[in-house]
Protein backbone atom coordinates (compact mmCIF):
# COMPACT_ATOMS: atom_id res chain seq x y z
CA UNK A 1 0.00 0.00 0.00
CA UNK A 2 1.03 3.40 -0.85
CA UNK A 3 0.53 6.34 1.49
CA UNK A 4 1.93 9.94 -0.14
CA UNK A 5 2.43 12.14 3.14
CA UNK A 6 1.83 16.23 1.18
CA UNK A 7 0.49 19.75 1.94
CA UNK A 8 -1.43 22.00 0.28
CA UNK A 9 0.51 24.92 -1.62
CA UNK A 10 3.88 22.41 -1.54
CA UNK A 11 5.40 20.39 -4.69
CA UNK A 12 3.59 17.26 -2.90
CA UNK A 13 1.19 18.43 -5.70
CA UNK A 14 3.15 17.11 -8.31
CA UNK A 15 3.39 12.98 -6.65
CA UNK A 16 -0.06 13.48 -6.01
CA UNK A 17 -1.14 14.13 -9.04
CA UNK A 18 0.66 11.44 -10.77
CA UNK A 19 -0.65 8.67 -8.30
CA UNK A 20 -3.96 9.56 -9.19
CA UNK A 21 -3.35 9.57 -12.87
CA UNK A 22 -1.95 5.83 -12.23
CA UNK A 23 -5.21 4.65 -10.66
CA UNK A 24 -3.89 2.19 -8.15
CA UNK A 25 -5.06 2.82 -4.13
CA UNK A 26 -3.12 5.17 -2.52
CA UNK A 27 -3.70 7.10 1.20
CA UNK A 28 -3.01 10.78 0.89
CA UNK A 29 -2.47 11.90 4.31
CA UNK A 30 -2.61 15.53 4.56
CA UNK A 31 0.38 17.54 6.77
CA UNK A 32 -1.17 20.76 8.94
CA UNK A 33 2.24 23.29 8.56
CA UNK A 34 0.35 25.72 10.25
CA UNK A 35 0.76 23.28 13.07
CA UNK A 36 4.34 22.44 12.00
CA UNK A 37 3.21 18.69 12.09
CA UNK A 38 6.36 18.21 9.36
CA UNK A 39 8.86 18.55 12.49
CA UNK A 40 6.42 16.69 14.69
CA UNK A 41 8.55 13.61 16.39
CA UNK A 42 6.10 10.94 14.63
CA UNK A 43 6.24 12.36 11.17
CA UNK A 44 10.21 12.99 11.94
CA UNK A 45 10.50 9.09 12.81
CA UNK A 46 9.05 8.46 9.34
CA UNK A 47 10.62 10.97 7.08
CA UNK A 48 13.92 13.00 9.16
CA UNK A 49 14.00 15.25 6.64
CA UNK A 50 10.75 16.93 8.28
CA UNK A 51 9.69 17.85 4.79
CA UNK A 52 6.62 16.57 1.98
CA UNK A 53 6.52 14.56 -0.48
CA UNK A 54 6.80 11.53 1.41
CA UNK A 55 5.75 8.43 -0.20
CA UNK A 56 5.82 5.33 2.34
CA UNK A 57 5.74 1.82 0.13
CA UNK A 58 6.01 -1.69 1.70
CA UNK A 59 9.76 -1.56 2.02
CA UNK A 60 10.47 1.72 2.80
CA UNK A 61 10.34 5.71 2.59
CA UNK A 62 11.19 7.64 -0.68
CA UNK A 63 11.70 11.11 -0.64
CA UNK A 64 12.14 13.58 -3.28
CA UNK A 65 9.91 14.62 -6.08
CA UNK A 66 12.15 13.64 -9.15
CA UNK A 67 13.07 9.92 -7.17
CA UNK A 68 9.06 9.50 -6.45
CA UNK A 69 8.01 10.16 -9.66
CA UNK A 70 10.49 8.07 -11.47
CA UNK A 71 9.60 5.48 -8.77
CA UNK A 72 5.88 5.84 -9.71
CA UNK A 73 6.68 5.51 -13.40
CA UNK A 74 9.01 2.50 -13.14
CA UNK A 75 6.65 0.93 -10.37
CA UNK A 76 3.38 1.32 -13.12
CA UNK A 77 5.08 0.69 -16.20
CA UNK A 78 1.53 -0.04 -17.86
CA UNK A 79 0.93 3.76 -16.96
CA UNK A 80 3.10 4.98 -19.57
CA UNK A 81 4.31 7.94 -17.71
CA UNK A 82 8.10 7.75 -18.42
CA UNK A 83 10.13 6.16 -21.65
CA UNK A 84 10.94 3.53 -19.37
CA UNK A 85 13.14 1.83 -22.32
CA UNK A 86 15.13 4.82 -23.55
CA UNK A 87 17.67 5.83 -21.17
CA UNK A 88 18.46 9.03 -23.46
CA UNK A 89 14.46 10.21 -23.65
CA UNK A 90 14.40 8.59 -19.56
CA UNK A 91 17.21 11.23 -18.80
CA UNK A 92 15.79 13.99 -21.02
CA UNK A 93 12.94 13.69 -18.47
CA UNK A 94 15.13 13.80 -15.40
CA UNK A 95 16.75 16.40 -16.07
CA UNK A 96 13.84 18.38 -16.70
CA UNK A 97 12.58 17.14 -13.12
CA UNK A 98 16.11 17.98 -11.82
CA UNK A 99 16.17 21.57 -13.18
CA UNK A 100 12.37 21.72 -11.24
CA UNK A 101 13.75 20.66 -7.88
CA UNK A 102 17.21 22.19 -7.64
CA UNK A 103 16.44 25.30 -9.73
CA UNK A 104 13.04 26.42 -9.91
CA UNK A 105 12.17 24.96 -6.39
CA UNK A 106 14.97 26.60 -4.74
CA UNK A 107 14.12 29.99 -6.47
CA UNK A 108 10.59 29.94 -4.75
CA UNK A 109 11.93 28.72 -1.39
CA UNK A 110 14.11 32.12 -1.13
CA UNK A 111 10.42 33.65 -0.90
CA UNK A 112 9.19 31.63 2.00
CA UNK A 113 12.19 29.81 3.51
CA UNK A 114 15.09 32.50 3.56
CA UNK A 115 15.99 31.66 6.92
CA UNK A 116 17.32 28.28 5.56
CA UNK A 117 20.24 30.37 3.94
CA UNK A 118 20.82 33.20 5.93
CA UNK A 119 19.68 34.08 9.55
CA UNK A 120 20.08 37.89 8.75
CA UNK A 121 16.16 39.16 8.76
CA UNK A 122 17.52 42.26 5.75
CA UNK A 123 18.71 39.68 4.08
CA UNK A 124 15.71 37.59 3.99
CA UNK A 125 13.56 40.30 3.12
CA UNK A 126 16.04 41.34 -0.12
CA UNK A 127 15.86 37.04 -0.86
CA UNK A 128 11.92 37.73 -1.21
CA UNK A 129 12.65 40.76 -3.64
CA UNK A 130 14.32 39.07 -6.38
CA UNK A 131 11.98 36.35 -6.33
CA UNK A 132 9.66 37.44 -9.12
CA UNK A 133 12.95 38.06 -10.96
CA UNK A 134 14.33 34.68 -10.56
CA UNK A 135 10.90 33.13 -11.24
CA UNK A 136 10.55 34.89 -14.20
CA UNK A 137 13.79 34.03 -15.30
CA UNK A 138 13.34 29.94 -14.80
CA UNK A 139 9.89 29.90 -16.61
CA UNK A 140 11.09 31.53 -19.15
CA UNK A 141 14.02 28.94 -19.88
CA UNK A 142 11.08 26.82 -19.35
CA UNK A 143 9.09 28.19 -22.14
CA UNK A 144 11.60 28.88 -24.33
CA UNK A 145 14.38 25.84 -24.32
CA UNK A 146 12.58 22.79 -22.43
CA UNK A 147 8.96 22.83 -23.35
CA UNK A 148 8.59 20.41 -26.24
CA UNK A 149 4.95 20.84 -26.33
CA UNK A 150 2.05 19.96 -26.10
CA UNK A 151 3.69 18.31 -22.96
CA UNK A 152 6.91 18.58 -21.63
CA UNK A 153 8.36 15.74 -23.74
CA UNK A 154 6.13 16.73 -26.44
CA UNK A 155 3.40 13.99 -27.59
CA UNK A 156 3.28 11.59 -24.53
CA UNK A 157 2.20 12.86 -20.97
CA UNK A 158 4.44 12.63 -18.17
CA UNK A 159 5.25 12.54 -14.51
CA UNK A 160 6.71 16.11 -15.70
CA UNK A 161 3.90 17.49 -16.70
CA UNK A 162 2.35 17.02 -13.10
CA UNK A 163 5.39 18.56 -11.73
CA UNK A 164 5.37 22.08 -14.00
CA UNK A 165 1.97 22.31 -13.28
CA UNK A 166 2.71 22.29 -9.59
CA UNK A 167 5.39 24.98 -10.15
CA UNK A 168 3.52 26.81 -12.67
CA UNK A 169 0.68 27.33 -10.06
CA UNK A 170 3.36 29.57 -7.77
CA UNK A 171 3.86 32.28 -10.25
CA UNK A 172 0.77 34.80 -9.15
CA UNK A 173 2.06 33.92 -5.97
CA UNK A 174 5.27 34.65 -6.66
CA UNK A 175 4.74 38.04 -8.21
CA UNK A 176 5.08 36.52 -11.82
CA UNK A 177 2.21 37.60 -14.66
CA UNK A 178 1.99 34.07 -16.07
CA UNK A 179 0.19 35.72 -19.24
CA UNK A 180 4.24 36.28 -20.37
CA UNK A 181 4.30 32.52 -20.69
CA UNK A 182 2.09 31.32 -22.98
CA UNK A 183 2.88 27.83 -23.92
CA UNK A 184 3.18 27.66 -19.87
CA UNK A 185 0.09 29.29 -19.26
CA UNK A 186 -1.68 26.78 -22.07
CA UNK A 187 0.34 23.70 -20.41
CA UNK A 188 -1.56 24.91 -17.15
CA UNK A 189 -4.67 25.35 -18.30
CA UNK A 190 -4.96 21.93 -20.12
CA UNK A 191 -3.39 20.20 -17.28
CA UNK A 192 -6.75 21.57 -15.21
CA UNK A 193 -8.84 20.02 -17.10
CA UNK A 194 -7.57 16.46 -16.90
CA UNK A 195 -9.39 14.12 -14.48
CA UNK A 196 -6.89 13.27 -11.95
CA UNK A 197 -5.81 17.14 -11.47
CA UNK A 198 -9.27 17.93 -10.86
CA UNK A 199 -9.96 15.05 -8.73
CA UNK A 200 -6.30 15.71 -6.38
CA UNK A 201 -7.69 19.68 -6.40
CA UNK A 202 -11.07 18.88 -4.50
CA UNK A 203 -9.46 16.92 -1.92
CA UNK A 204 -6.81 19.91 -1.40
CA UNK A 205 -9.78 22.26 -1.44
CA UNK A 206 -11.99 19.69 1.45
CA UNK B 1 30.42 9.11 -28.47
CA UNK B 2 30.26 11.28 -25.38
CA UNK B 3 31.56 13.93 -24.66
CA UNK B 4 31.67 15.78 -21.09
CA UNK B 5 32.10 19.51 -20.58
CA UNK B 6 33.44 20.36 -16.89
CA UNK B 7 35.43 22.45 -14.74
CA UNK B 8 37.81 21.49 -11.82
CA UNK B 9 36.42 21.95 -8.43
CA UNK B 10 32.64 21.79 -9.68
CA UNK B 11 29.74 19.16 -9.71
CA UNK B 12 31.12 18.07 -12.56
CA UNK B 13 33.67 15.70 -10.45
CA UNK B 14 30.84 13.13 -10.42
CA UNK B 15 30.00 12.60 -13.99
CA UNK B 16 33.27 12.60 -14.76
CA UNK B 17 34.63 9.72 -12.45
CA UNK B 18 31.50 7.92 -13.37
CA UNK B 19 32.59 8.09 -16.97
CA UNK B 20 36.08 6.74 -15.86
CA UNK B 21 34.42 3.75 -13.60
CA UNK B 22 32.71 2.49 -16.97
CA UNK B 23 35.45 2.58 -19.15
CA UNK B 24 33.88 3.63 -22.45
CA UNK B 25 35.41 5.71 -24.71
CA UNK B 26 34.24 9.69 -23.71
CA UNK B 27 36.66 12.90 -24.07
CA UNK B 28 36.41 15.64 -21.42
CA UNK B 29 36.13 18.98 -22.52
CA UNK B 30 37.38 21.61 -19.44
CA UNK B 31 35.63 25.13 -19.55
CA UNK B 32 37.68 27.99 -17.49
CA UNK B 33 35.18 29.75 -15.64
CA UNK B 34 37.86 32.33 -14.50
CA UNK B 35 37.29 33.20 -18.53
CA UNK B 36 33.46 32.44 -17.91
CA UNK B 37 33.59 30.05 -20.72
CA UNK B 38 30.19 28.66 -19.38
CA UNK B 39 28.68 31.95 -20.81
CA UNK B 40 30.42 31.69 -24.24
CA UNK B 41 27.92 31.36 -27.16
CA UNK B 42 29.88 28.56 -27.93
CA UNK B 43 28.76 26.80 -25.24
CA UNK B 44 25.56 28.47 -24.17
CA UNK B 45 24.37 27.08 -28.17
CA UNK B 46 25.42 23.93 -27.19
CA UNK B 47 23.83 24.31 -23.12
CA UNK B 48 21.66 27.34 -22.52
CA UNK B 49 21.51 26.84 -18.91
CA UNK B 50 25.37 27.85 -19.11
CA UNK B 51 26.42 25.43 -16.25
CA UNK B 52 28.44 22.19 -16.41
CA UNK B 53 28.26 19.15 -15.94
CA UNK B 54 26.67 18.62 -19.91
CA UNK B 55 27.38 15.84 -21.41
CA UNK B 56 27.02 15.74 -25.47
CA UNK B 57 25.54 12.16 -26.97
CA UNK B 58 24.58 11.65 -30.20
CA UNK B 59 21.37 12.20 -29.96
CA UNK B 60 21.98 15.62 -27.77
CA UNK B 61 23.14 17.33 -24.62
CA UNK B 62 21.86 15.83 -21.01
CA UNK B 63 22.52 18.73 -18.32
CA UNK B 64 21.87 17.51 -14.46
CA UNK B 65 23.97 15.64 -12.41
CA UNK B 66 21.33 13.52 -11.22
CA UNK B 67 20.12 12.96 -14.81
CA UNK B 68 23.31 12.55 -16.32
CA UNK B 69 24.35 9.89 -13.76
CA UNK B 70 20.86 7.42 -14.05
CA UNK B 71 21.94 7.70 -17.83
CA UNK B 72 25.27 6.62 -17.56
CA UNK B 73 24.09 3.63 -14.88
CA UNK B 74 21.33 2.71 -17.60
CA UNK B 75 23.36 3.02 -21.08
CA UNK B 76 25.82 0.84 -19.54
CA UNK B 77 24.21 -1.63 -17.48
CA UNK B 78 26.72 -3.86 -17.22
CA UNK B 79 28.99 -1.94 -15.05
CA UNK B 80 26.67 -2.08 -12.69
CA UNK B 81 26.79 1.38 -10.94
CA UNK B 82 23.05 1.05 -10.09
CA UNK B 83 20.17 -0.97 -8.85
CA UNK B 84 18.08 -1.01 -12.32
CA UNK B 85 15.80 -4.11 -11.94
CA UNK B 86 14.56 -2.67 -8.68
CA UNK B 87 12.50 0.51 -8.81
CA UNK B 88 12.06 1.08 -5.01
CA UNK B 89 16.03 0.36 -4.90
CA UNK B 90 16.62 2.74 -7.84
CA UNK B 91 14.65 5.02 -6.30
CA UNK B 92 16.29 5.55 -3.03
CA UNK B 93 19.49 6.24 -4.84
CA UNK B 94 17.63 8.78 -7.22
CA UNK B 95 16.38 10.47 -3.55
CA UNK B 96 19.91 10.40 -2.58
CA UNK B 97 21.50 12.15 -5.81
CA UNK B 98 18.53 14.75 -5.13
CA UNK B 99 19.00 15.78 -2.20
CA UNK B 100 22.74 16.38 -2.74
CA UNK B 101 21.56 18.29 -6.10
CA UNK B 102 19.16 20.45 -4.39
CA UNK B 103 19.95 21.03 -0.84
CA UNK B 104 23.75 20.67 -0.36
CA UNK B 105 24.94 21.80 -3.76
CA UNK B 106 22.35 24.55 -3.12
CA UNK B 107 23.72 25.42 0.50
CA UNK B 108 27.12 25.44 -1.10
CA UNK B 109 26.55 27.85 -3.97
CA UNK B 110 25.24 30.31 -1.43
CA UNK B 111 28.90 30.99 -0.23
CA UNK B 112 29.74 31.11 -4.37
CA UNK B 113 26.90 32.30 -5.75
CA UNK B 114 24.62 34.19 -3.79
CA UNK B 115 24.14 36.93 -6.31
CA UNK B 116 21.63 34.27 -7.68
CA UNK B 117 18.96 34.85 -5.58
CA UNK B 118 19.74 38.62 -3.90
CA UNK B 119 21.34 41.41 -5.83
CA UNK B 120 22.51 42.89 -1.72
CA UNK B 121 26.16 42.54 -0.86
CA UNK B 122 25.68 42.76 2.72
CA UNK B 123 22.90 39.74 1.90
CA UNK B 124 25.62 38.00 -0.10
CA UNK B 125 27.42 38.29 2.76
CA UNK B 126 25.54 37.15 5.76
CA UNK B 127 24.54 33.81 3.09
CA UNK B 128 28.73 33.63 3.38
CA UNK B 129 28.61 32.96 7.05
CA UNK B 130 25.96 30.56 7.10
CA UNK B 131 27.56 28.25 4.69
CA UNK B 132 29.97 26.26 7.41
CA UNK B 133 26.38 25.54 9.27
CA UNK B 134 24.64 24.33 6.25
CA UNK B 135 26.73 22.32 4.73
CA UNK B 136 27.49 21.11 8.33
CA UNK B 137 23.79 19.97 8.64
CA UNK B 138 23.80 18.15 5.62
CA UNK B 139 26.88 16.20 5.92
CA UNK B 140 25.40 15.35 9.80
CA UNK B 141 22.44 14.32 8.16
CA UNK B 142 24.17 11.94 5.58
CA UNK B 143 26.16 10.23 8.10
CA UNK B 144 23.37 9.43 10.30
CA UNK B 145 20.44 8.82 8.54
CA UNK B 146 21.55 8.18 4.45
CA UNK B 147 25.40 6.48 4.23
CA UNK B 148 24.52 2.98 4.89
CA UNK B 149 28.24 2.13 4.58
CA UNK B 150 30.19 0.86 3.44
CA UNK B 151 29.29 2.63 0.14
CA UNK B 152 26.42 5.13 -0.10
CA UNK B 153 23.81 2.44 -1.17
CA UNK B 154 25.50 -0.47 0.81
CA UNK B 155 27.54 -3.12 -0.32
CA UNK B 156 26.96 -2.28 -3.48
CA UNK B 157 29.15 0.89 -5.19
CA UNK B 158 26.96 3.24 -7.21
CA UNK B 159 26.70 6.58 -9.41
CA UNK B 160 25.78 8.27 -5.55
CA UNK B 161 29.28 7.45 -4.24
CA UNK B 162 31.20 9.85 -6.47
CA UNK B 163 28.58 12.41 -6.01
CA UNK B 164 28.66 11.98 -2.32
CA UNK B 165 33.01 12.10 -2.77
CA UNK B 166 32.38 15.01 -5.20
CA UNK B 167 30.39 17.01 -2.47
CA UNK B 168 32.66 16.19 0.48
CA UNK B 169 35.49 17.55 -1.29
CA UNK B 170 34.02 20.86 -0.98
CA UNK B 171 34.02 20.77 3.27
CA UNK B 172 37.06 22.17 4.04
CA UNK B 173 36.37 25.39 1.81
CA UNK B 174 33.02 25.47 3.00
CA UNK B 175 34.43 25.90 6.30
CA UNK B 176 33.27 22.46 7.48
CA UNK B 177 35.86 20.09 9.54
CA UNK B 178 35.39 16.94 8.08
CA UNK B 179 36.49 14.72 11.09
CA UNK B 180 33.19 15.51 12.28
CA UNK B 181 32.00 12.51 9.72
CA UNK B 182 33.88 9.89 10.28
CA UNK B 183 31.47 7.53 7.79
CA UNK B 184 32.44 10.65 5.05
CA UNK B 185 35.67 10.98 5.75
CA UNK B 186 36.35 7.44 5.39
CA UNK B 187 34.06 7.07 2.52
CA UNK B 188 36.07 9.90 0.73
CA UNK B 189 39.45 7.92 1.74
CA UNK B 190 38.51 4.93 0.06
CA UNK B 191 37.07 6.65 -2.69
CA UNK B 192 40.40 9.01 -3.18
CA UNK B 193 41.95 5.03 -3.60
CA UNK B 194 39.93 3.93 -6.96
CA UNK B 195 41.90 3.57 -10.03
CA UNK B 196 38.66 5.85 -11.60
CA UNK B 197 38.87 8.74 -9.09
CA UNK B 198 43.31 8.73 -9.17
CA UNK B 199 42.95 9.26 -13.09
CA UNK B 200 40.18 11.81 -12.90
CA UNK B 201 42.05 13.60 -10.61
CA UNK B 202 45.45 13.40 -12.63
CA UNK B 203 43.22 15.17 -15.45
CA UNK B 204 42.09 17.73 -13.55
CA UNK B 205 45.71 19.10 -11.93
CA UNK B 206 46.93 18.40 -15.15
N1 LIG C 1 13.94 18.52 -2.72
C1 LIG C 1 12.68 18.19 -2.07
C2 LIG C 1 12.13 19.45 -1.39
C3 LIG C 1 10.97 19.17 -0.50
C4 LIG C 1 10.51 20.44 0.19
O1 LIG C 1 11.29 21.38 0.41
N2 LIG C 1 9.21 20.48 0.53
C5 LIG C 1 8.64 21.65 1.20
C6 LIG C 1 7.27 21.98 0.63
S1 LIG C 1 7.34 22.52 -1.07
C7 LIG C 1 8.48 21.36 2.67
O2 LIG C 1 8.08 20.26 3.06
N3 LIG C 1 8.81 22.34 3.54
C8 LIG C 1 8.59 22.20 4.95
C9 LIG C 1 9.58 22.93 5.77
O3 LIG C 1 10.56 23.47 5.23
O4 LIG C 1 9.40 22.93 7.01
C10 LIG C 1 11.67 17.66 -3.09
O5 LIG C 1 11.78 18.01 -4.26
O6 LIG C 1 10.82 16.84 -2.73
N1 LIG D 1 21.56 21.33 -10.86
C1 LIG D 1 22.77 21.34 -11.67
C2 LIG D 1 23.66 22.46 -11.17
C3 LIG D 1 24.83 22.71 -12.09
C4 LIG D 1 25.68 23.86 -11.58
O1 LIG D 1 25.18 24.77 -10.87
N2 LIG D 1 26.98 23.84 -11.92
C5 LIG D 1 27.89 24.88 -11.48
C6 LIG D 1 29.22 24.30 -11.06
S1 LIG D 1 29.09 23.29 -9.57
C7 LIG D 1 28.15 25.83 -12.64
O2 LIG D 1 28.32 25.40 -13.76
N3 LIG D 1 28.21 27.14 -12.37
C8 LIG D 1 28.57 28.09 -13.36
C9 LIG D 1 27.87 29.40 -13.19
O3 LIG D 1 27.03 29.54 -12.29
O4 LIG D 1 28.23 30.33 -13.94
C10 LIG D 1 23.48 20.00 -11.59
O5 LIG D 1 23.32 19.31 -10.58
O6 LIG D 1 24.15 19.58 -12.55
Amino acid sequence: MLTLFYAPGTCSLAAHIVLEEIGAPYEARRLDFSAQQQTSPDFLSLNPKGRVPALSTDRGIITETPAILAFLAQAFPASGLAPLDDPFAFARLQAFNSYLCSTVHVAHAHGRRGSRWTDDGAAIETMKQKVPQTMAACFDFIETTMLAGPWVMGQDYTVADAYLYTMAGWLEADGVDPARFPGVLDHRTRMAERPAVKAVLAVLKG
